[in-house]
């Protein structure tokens, strides 16, 4: 559901955002795209962020996927925004092997209050999806 | 529902594999209680683990209790196996400002390929409950 | 998290509202409890709320364990509020055989404008729980 | 993820279960399209399937959300299999007006023993999505 932006820094504001994270930081992610209804965030492999059989942990997926998803939300909010996950839902779809991995989030519906977005995470160079989120965020 | 365990050695495993959980020493996260149905982890608070507003990030709530229905499940589980998240829900209660934050997993259902988990993650010292999960486990 | 009604004609409200779900008589659902932060609806077993193998089908447990979210959630709310389902997940954890079945919903979170709900749907005679419900509730 | 069948009767197998699903006739649902990795299901307005507000019930939206993703999931598992449900998630995104709403469901990813698959609600004449799933689907 391609929407027009209402805030016109809604990019900058969201860049400022991501450099407060001090998890992103620390597990390496980065901001790769950022348009109205859509946000990617993209993650190396290292052996930090690894489960007991050497994929990456689920939760550093769900992390990426629910950032992803909240900054997709805020792209359509009014400026002076703020948003907050209310609940998000991750199915695992393949052990995420892989060198790089991208939250690939998009808003499904965007409403006054909640906006619904879902997020494949995509392991690279197989393409892969290996995982898929379906959540809610909230404009505060 | 408390269960037998069926394998006598699933505290030995469980502790056995969480250390070879390269990400759950990233965040500091420690396994604090494993008994037949039920484990916790518990990570303290600090800054490498935070959102942009200064609260644990949610990736980091939902890896904790993911990994600690991992384990619930497995405690129920018969010796040699495997197991493997197949989807997890969670939703964000609370701000997760505190100490430390406990994720304590029990077992809703345990079957023979799925196991069905909760878990809550309670923020110290207000022991208040930040986050809810329901999830789903597979035995391989 | 047992709260104080705000609304003194929560049930009364309760009570009328289910009398206009016409879904709900459909398939003979019955409210059973409101109290402040718990609602139960019950339904009896009848062919044709069946589905393939005979159990009765997934979307009527949805069905059942969502309402009883919804009014347990609208039971803890200021008088005049009106509530709706952001969301829900259902856990599916046993064939749905039976000559009754109860939702029973709980508020775990009650929030200004999100209710926070989990609701068990139980088999009976058998007392068996056959799914298990993590929801999100918004005021109006 | 267009796959193809391995079980050449898929599309009659369906429509043979699906006539066993009496809460499906009570609701008045049809079986519009089945083909490999897709289903959909038709219901449409009644009063009979209305909540409160005269929009049709989150239940029913669930029903045949869940039948189609069972189907979708069905039409790419070998001969003699059979589908229950493990969990589904539903988000509403709008109340659900209409004269006839189609649940379309696709799989995601086809495991051996667990298949992902999402579904969209559609509201008709309006063409607006009024709830989304993402559920898991399991061979037996």
């Amino acid at each position: 559901m391609p929407e027009a932006a209402q805030n016109p820094s809604f990019a900058e504001a969201i860049h400022e955002s991501f450099q407060r994270q001090k998890f992103m930081a620390m597990i390496g992610a980065k901001l790769m795209r950022v348009v109205p209804g859509e946000v990617e965030i993209e993650v190396p492999f290292s052996d930090a962020i690894s489960q007991q059989s050497g994929a990456v942990h689920a939760g550093v997926l769900a992390a990426i996927a629910d950032t992803a998803c909240g900054y997709a939300a805020f792209t359509l909010m009014p400026a002076g925004s703020d948003v907050v996950s209310v609940e998000f839902k991750l199915n695992l779809l393949a052990p995420a092997a892989g060198e790089r991995f991208v939250a690939r989030a998009r808003v499904i519906r965007a409403g006054r209050t909640l906006t619904v977005c879902s997020a494949d995470v995509v392991a690279f160079p197989a393409e892969l999806t290996v995982a898929t989120m379906l959540g809610t965020m909230m404009r505060r």
